[in-house]
Parts: C-alpha cells; sequence; structure tokens
C-alpha cells in the first residue's frame, strides 16, 4: 500500500486525450508517463517515453509494464490479454474485474443489479430465439445495442416497433447484444468518484450533461438534482467502485426520474476518467485527472470540492476551427487535444465557462 | 501577428521547472514544445522534442529554432549570442532586447530610472577608482551585487561599513559590478504583467513575497497593498513591459515604502514567468504559464482575474521529502518538479494553499 514516490513511472495503456490530461496531471506531481497505444497519439507529446505497437503484441506490452511503476489506462476496451500481460509485470490499476464488467453491457447491468442498484431493464440478444424472447421481456421499444466496444452512440440502434428489431440486429451484424427498455427519464447526470488505494473514497459534485448525435455536448455543475438525490447517487458510485475494489476515478452515468419509486437509474460505468468530469480541471483545486493519478500511484486522494460554477462544452469535430474566438472568450479556460485532424465526431477539445459559486 | 494555429512548436531555451510548467501550459492549448537545454532536465519528459546541448553552439540553437514556430526562454542568462542565432530562424519573444537589459544590473537600473521609476540608489563598481567613488555616491552601507549571472542571493555580498566594500569587490573576484543603496522597506512585492504580441498589458493581483536565506519563500494574495498603491505598481510594470516592446510575462519585483514620497522603488526585472506567479496556477483560471505561451503565440490573452486567496510556499531542498504530508493537506495543490537531487537551497517543488477569497 505504500505511495509511487515523486520520479516514479506511471504507466499509461491508450495514447488518446485522456491519457495526454492524465500525463499533465501526473507530471505536476513529479511523476513520469510512459504511454503505451496502438497509434500514435496526442499523449506521447506530453510523456517521457511512448510506445507505440499493438495491443495484442502481449511481448510489448509486458516490456512496456516492467518498465514501469504501476499500469493504468484511459479507455475501457483494453483486450483483456493485455491487461493479463500487464498484470505480470507491474500492478495494473483499476484492476482487471473492472475492466471485464465494463467491457460487456450483459456483464456491466448484471453485475449493478446485483449490487441492488436500479438498471434501465435489459435482455440478453444473441440468436433468434434470445431475440424474439427479449421482446417479450422488455417491449417493442427499446435500443438494441452491442454488449462490446460501442461509444458515444456507437453499435446502437434505436427500435420504435416490434418490426424493427429483427432489422437492427442484422444491422449490428448479429453481435451479441442487449436490448434496452427505454427509460423515461428527465435529464442524465453522472457521478465521478475516486477510490484510493486504501479504499477512501471521494466524489465530485454531480454534473448534468446534455448530448448531440449521441456524443456529450455539455456537462454543467451544479445540476438541479435535489442535495438527497445526489446524496443517493454519490452513494450509488461508491457502492459500485467499492464491489469492484476499485482504484482510481469511475464514471457512473445515470438517468434521473424525479417522481419515480427509484428516482436513479444507472445507464452506464466507465472504469476511467471520463468526459462528464472535464470542468474539474478549472473548476476544482485537484482534477479528476490528478485524483486518477494520486489513486493509482497510491497517494492520499485530493480534495474533490469545486470553487466555481462551471458549463463544460465539447468541441466536435470542426468546432474547434472557432478556437481564436474560443480563446478570447472572458471566464473561460479552452482546452485542445492536438489532434491534427477535425474529422465530423472528432473530441478535439473543450471549453470550461465558469460563474462565481451559487 | 498572426496567431500560431495548433499543432504548432513552441521552442523553450531552458530545461528546468519554468520550461516544464510552460510545457504543460501549452500542451493544454494543443501546442507542442521542443525543449533546449545544456543539460537534461525535468522539462524534456513533457515536452515533444528535446534537444541537449551547450548554448554556445549557435549551430546546434540555429537548428533547434529552425524547427519550431517561435522561441521563447525560461531564464535571462541566455547568452544574447544564443538568442540572435536563434533569432535568425524563428520570432524570438520576448526580444533580445529585453535579455539584453535584464541580463546586466547597470543596464536594468539604467533603463527602468531612465524611464521616470525610481530604482534603489546605485554605482558602477568595476575597478578601485568607481569603487572608492561608488562608496562616496551610495554611502558606507549597501549591497554590492555582480552585474551578471546573480540569482537568489548569489553573487551579491552586504557591505555594513566602508572598510567592508574593497574586501567584498575581491569576493566578488573583481566582477563588474553594482553598488546598491539599502532601501527601507516595509516589505517586498511583485507584479507579474503579461503583455500580447499586439501590445494588450493585463497584470495579475499583486503578492506579498517573503525571502528566507536570499531565496522567495512565500508569495501571498491578496498582499497589503494600497489599492492605490497597487494602481501604481501595475502601471509602472506595464510601463516597463513597454518600454521593452515585451511579449510574455514579465517580473518586476518591487520594494514597497508606505510612507516614502514614491512609495515603490523597482528591485528588479525578470524577463520571464516568475516563481512569485506560481500561486497563479491554482487560483487563476489562467496560469501565468499559459499566459506566456498565449502572448508568445500570439493568442488572445486569457483572463488574470483570481477565484481565491492563496499562500505559495516554496519547497526548498528537503522541504520535498515531506511530499506525503503536503500531498494530504486539503484546499491545497502541490507541484513538484521532477528534479532527482534535493540539494539544500534547490528548488524542488511548490504548495499552494488557498482559501476563499476576501
Amino acid at each position: 500500500m505504500s505511495a509511487l514516490p515523486p520520479g516514479s513511472t506511471i504507466g499509461i495503456l491508450g495514447g488518446g486525450q485522456l491519457g495526454r490530461m492524465l500525463s499533465l496531471a501526473a507530471a505536476r506531481l513529479g511523476l513520469k508517463c510512459h504511454v503505451y497505444s496502438d497509434v500514435p497519439g496526442g499523449a506521447a507529446d506530453v510523456a517521457a517515453a511512448s510506445t507505440v505497437a499493438p495491443y495484442e503484441n502481449t511481448n510489448a506490452v509486458r516490456a512496456f509494464a516492467g518498465s514501469v511503476d504501476v499500469v493504468t489506462y484511459e479507455f475501457e476496451n483494453v483486450p483483456l490479454a493485455a491487461a493479463a500481460a500487464a498484470g505480470e509485470a507491474a500492478p495494473i490499476r483499476p484492476g482487471p474485474k473492472a475492466l471485464a464488467v465494463a467491457q460487456d453491457r450483459l456483464k456491466e447491468k448484471s453485475f449493478v443489479s446485483a449490487l441492488g442498484i436500479p438498471v434501465a431493464p435489459f435482455a440478453a440478444v444473441d440468436d433468434d430465439a434470445s431475440r424474439d424472447a427479449a421482446l417479450l421481456a422488455i417491449g417493442e421499444s427499446g435500443i438494441l445495442k452491442t454488449r462490446r466496444f460501442g461509444y458515444d452512440g456507437k453499435g446502437q440502434v434505436r427500435i420504435r416497433n416490434a418490426a424493427e428489431l429483427a432489422p437492427a440486429f442484422e444491422t449490428l451484424r448479429r453481435a451479441p447484444s442487449v436490448l434496452e427498455g427505454l427509460v423515461p427519464f428527465a435529464y442524465e447526470v453522472s457521478v465521478l468518484v475516486v477510490r484510493s488505494l486504501a479504499g477512501e473514497i471521494r466524489t465530485y459534485d454531480i454534473p448534468l450533461n446534455t448530448h448531440k448525435d449521441g456524443i456529450l455536448d455539455t456537462s454543467t455543475v451544479p445540476s438541479p438534482l435535489p442535495p438527497a438525490h445526489a446524496a443517493r447517487a454519490s452513494d450509488i458510485a461508491g457502492a459500485i467502485a467499492t464491489a469492484l475494489d476499485y482504484v482510481g476515478v469511475l464514471g457512473v452515468e445515470m438517468f434521473y426520474l424525479p417522481d419515480a419509486p427509484e428516482p436513479l437509474v444507472v445507464n452506464e460505468i466507465a472504469p476511467r476518467v471520463h468526459n462528464s468530469g472535464h470542468w474539474t480541471m478549472d473548476a476544482c483545486l485537484t482534477s479528476q485527472f490528478e485524483n486518477h493519478i494520486r489513486a493509482v500511484a497510491g497517494w492520499p486522494l485530493g480534495p474533490t470540492g469545486r470553487h466555481s460554477d462551471v458549463t463544460m462544452t465539447n468541441l466536435i469535430g470542426h468546432d474547434v476551427d472557432h478556437w481564436q474566438a474560443l480563446a478570447a472568450e472572458p471566464d473561460s479556460a479552452l482546452h485542445l487535444y492536438g489532434k491534427p485532424d477535425a474529422r465530423p465526431g472528432r473530441k478535439m477539445g473543450h471549453i470550461n465557462r465558469l460563474k462565481p459559486r451559487t
């Protein structure tokens, strides 16, 4: 349980913007980073070392892990074989259990549900028989989602009536899927919870999230969530983190149904720093990135309090072309990820617009 | 006057903690850094590229500058020949004028004084004759300082009576020096001013600085400086920046004499980000480092307002051994520079302790 001293090296699987912001946070603490990614990316520009190799190359993963003091990751789809190979040479935090659960929607929903925490109604769709059974169990409208590799609205099809399910399953190439019932939520919130190596839990204030084209658009704190429900949401996230024996930041997306007997329904968990926590970079003394690094390095957690109100807005695709105007906005902090091509749907940066705390 | 687009590369001469924090700030904006240093250092760990070569190797400096979009520096003792070589291949900001003035205490004092801004009484000491003349001009007590390469109390000797001056000059190996008269100040403040490529000027709130063994110990905002004098201090710093046709962050140290006809006396200018501005990393939306990068990249300046009160305390030498306790402090942000050896007098990090704004 000893803390890694300054000068130690954090290995990060994944070289995108989350790995980049983790590296920047580690550097503040005098920690080095080594980024492992299957493609060159912006994280390597701010890391002391980088490896570019396939995640399937377990020898390369093992050598990488052998050169660092702890391994963490910026995305939940790290192949389990890569995580296992890394784990042979260094501690991996969060642990493989979080990965295994979060990589598979069916396992994830079953796991959360087994903790007594509400999730949307769900049923497995693996073949024609289970497809038809799911329709009976869930009803005629819902969302068919692949069990694996879905993100930002990818790998999912909306179902409006019974006749749409079969073609949707074909659209998803008959990949093992889950049919989810629709939840009549008022809005979505998310809990950023961090759990230390010693098991201490801290949560950030809870943002209200809005989406555009299936991608997170804004996260705003404070959310209108009533205090009792906010406390319940934090407890739910903490219970999931503890059940996973989790170390680091965990993002838990929830639907809010103000008048339902169970007003908070878990939508999805992300075993990593989360886009809906990017506002913590400018409205908190310790960002989600620094607290993730602190946790995986065995350090004491930093404060999760908030000194300002804030709305984080993602810059997607060509939104980033307006960088000069965005950089000139008062009371704002602009973050750009150093990606060369502003492709549609690509997260290029974000802007945090702050106001004095209400 | 066009702004460098995201993805551009900032070249930084100097690879210590200031270069490191500049690199981290540049990365937030999607800018890359290339660090040039005569010794390996912590900045290279967070930069996209690094060169280790002597500053006297003007070919290497020119090649470095040719590979970047703009050159800046983290220390005022960049050899002028290196700055000139860099300037042949890329814009250098702040410009060579600021370097030439700030590298030489005699030039610096003459320059500031010529702007009608008060400085401590001073006289050149180059040889026995000017040494004796200085004594007559300044009086029997003062500080003899080398004109060049002094920092953190190095290169200076306190004089308490006439008999001490000659041996002090020998202690400084008869290097060209300046005898400064003592200023009976109440306390020291500093102004962090940033000037954009277009000439816009913004200043941060003014910290009160304390020293220990000649090295900055703490910087606290707000200082007790009365508003009218704070405004005057900001105007002085802005006037110096404009007179130097300065681009970037300039640190101006001043003595405060509440009851004197001229209550603010300029002690020293630093043509770079400044240790007394490290509190801006956590108490402001845009740190001094980001505003320096914005200025040298031709970007609009960021806000210099402050959301919290704060005291920055330097971690010198073995102070850093207490990193675990420091990391556990509430309402604090710890910054470590990634230096391997905690030698006495070495700046190893700093901690910003925040309070709600008064």
